[in-house]
């Protein structure tokens, strides 16, 4: 059985598995963050700068913003966390099926929990009915673009309206943008003057390949809000290690370049074949792809050394959905060769 | 000014100095935590195990413990959040002075706080007047042995007396146990049996020198404990980095049984020292020593490269006070010599 809060990546107890349930730049993490990591173990004995001074100052500069609406984190689930510590909202809303993170961080703070259930038929598209929610009087909205495990991006035009009905609200909107890198749309940083309750959070984990080690941010609109997460955070919470990482990451944007292109091409083709399988494929902007199959493919998949994420602990999803990440060409092909297996064809 | 949760250790801001403001082993980080996160950097791109298998199975084994009691943490600080999280208190008991993250994650989670005041005339040592206080209706207690900053550890009768209280209140206690490897105590894990609802916070940070990495762990009486605080956690915050250096770590006891015997003669030699100089020494059974001075000592000592810990923001404690780290001998009389200086001896 699955458990409510289940994540892909956990290939721990599986032996050796090709694994499509984390949704990973396929590329792997560069070499140059191991070198950054390898020459820096004697920096890994004091305790870590609690304030994360040079990579804010490095992702202040990346972000094109001042370094006091920045707040270093131990990786996503860290941001969010923090956000319903330090904002502690009563009400928030969700939008199914997404990232189970959200709800697990706001059950943790007490918050209640608004669920707006997106729908198959629009491939979960969000919409201005989300609108009609914020306004039922919530006062934090967690949105994604583009969506985990939809792949769906939120149009610039529909998001400012989002923001301007929270607006309205004096409602916080987190949006995720942690699979951002892999699309071809523009991060919602620079509608941080216009709307100061936004707080935009941005990870290395699945851009650089690097969800062992823990790191991200988040970029507030108003410096107080930066200020209240970062005094949210457990002390020393970004690690050495995730700090020496995430700026070595920062070195190298042109990796995101070629992973992009290299990405889209591949997700491309596997969709094409997803679809001529019969699946029912939703059209991804983003480094995974979220389908429906007629058949069970879990464990037969499973049997032949690929995980693949069953999506029924999604709400809003079944366990007729399934969420594949975009891997190398050889992987994605030894995905299609298995499933025309299980599928009989 | 000192902020009410400022610690010690953050020397990023400082230049050159010598640290003596966090309570690290100065025997620095083994070469072997160093050689084996070198040669694991590959593991480092997936996401880490959420169960932490390996280095639960470790810990089992070095406790001597079943499994399910024992639950792997980003660090001490983690441990205490997933404990008030997990468990909700609504009245906690601190004795201070005490390390102020207990107070930090208690009002994080909207615990109502009782202070009992430790006395400076008694060396701060904890007493059986603790009992009255625990009686008075608290729902969770927190100690530490040796206590930070005090370097006293709490007698093996007179924890079981608290024990007993704290059952008799269905209280848990929470123990912090993560200098105890300095000391020649014995650990109380062999008294979860009796007390089921007794937690024994450990951590690698010190007693290795990691504390960049954050990793540490807590062994429960129940099994269904370990549980709740694993649930807790956010998902993944126990890096790759921080399973591997813990794993590291138990693969070398011995460097403990060195650290304790060499830290264990410096301590004496300084306290002697600072003694001699006139100041109020606490005797301490830790790598650390707190002791009064008739003048100011931070400011001329950090003009000299040398970081000490201010003691204004513990409670219990005022500016007066200061905690220094036992380090190696030629800097433990460089400290020597600049505290000479600045007392015009």
């Amino acid at each position: 059985m699955m458990e409510r809060f289940e994540h892909g990546g956990d290939t721990y107890g599986l032996g050796d598995v090709i694994d499509f349930s984390a949704s990973l730049n396929p590329l792997g993490m560069p070499l140059q963050i191991a070198r950054a990591l390898k020459l820096a173990t004697s920096s890994f004995s004091p305790y870590p700068d609690p304030q994360c001074r040079d990579l804010v100052k490095a992702l202040a500069a990346y972000e094109g913003v001042e370094a006091d609406r920045i707040v270093a984190t131990a990786g996503s689930t860290d941001a969010f966390a923090r956000i319903v510590t330090a904002l502690a909202p009563e009400k928030a809303l969700v939008c199914s099926p997404c990232y189970s993170g959200y709800e697990q961080a706001l059950r943790q703070a007490r918050t209640r929990v608004v669920h707006h259930t997106l729908v198959a038929s629009e491939d979960f598209d969000l919409s201005e009915r989300v609108i009609d929610y914020i306004e039922s009087g919530v006062d934090m909205v967690f949105l994604c673009s583009p969506n985990n495990p939809t792949g769906r991006v939120i149009p610039r035009d529909l998001l400012c309206k989002v923001l301007d009905a929270a607006s309205r609200q004096s409602a916080w909107v987190v949006l995720d943008e942690c699979y951002l890198d892999f699309t071809n749309e523009a991060t919602a940083v620079s509608l941080l003057d216009r709307y100061p309750r936004l707080i935009v959070v941005k990870s290395f984990t699945k851009s650089f390949a690097m969800a062992g080690i823990r790191v991200g941010w988040c970029v507030c609109g108003l410096p107080g809000t930066a200020k209240a997460l970062r005094e949210a955070g457990m002390p020393w919470i970004v690690s050495t290690p995730s700090q020496v990482a995430g700026i070595a990451a920062l070195g190298i944007p042109e990796y995101l370049d070629t992973s992009r292109e290299y990405i889209q091409q591949e997700r491309d083709r596997l969709q094409s074949a997803l679809a001529d399988m019969g699946m029912t494929v939703v059209p991804s902007h983003a480094n995974f792809i979220l389908f429906q199959s007629p058949q069970p493919l879990y464990e037969p998949l499973l049997e032949r050394g690929i995980l693949i994420r069953r999506c029924g602990n999604f709400r809003g999803l079944d366990g007729t959905w399934f969420r594949v990440a975009v891997r190398t060409a050889q992987e994605n092909e030894k995905l299609v060769s298995a499933l025309k297996e299980v599928l009989g064809r």
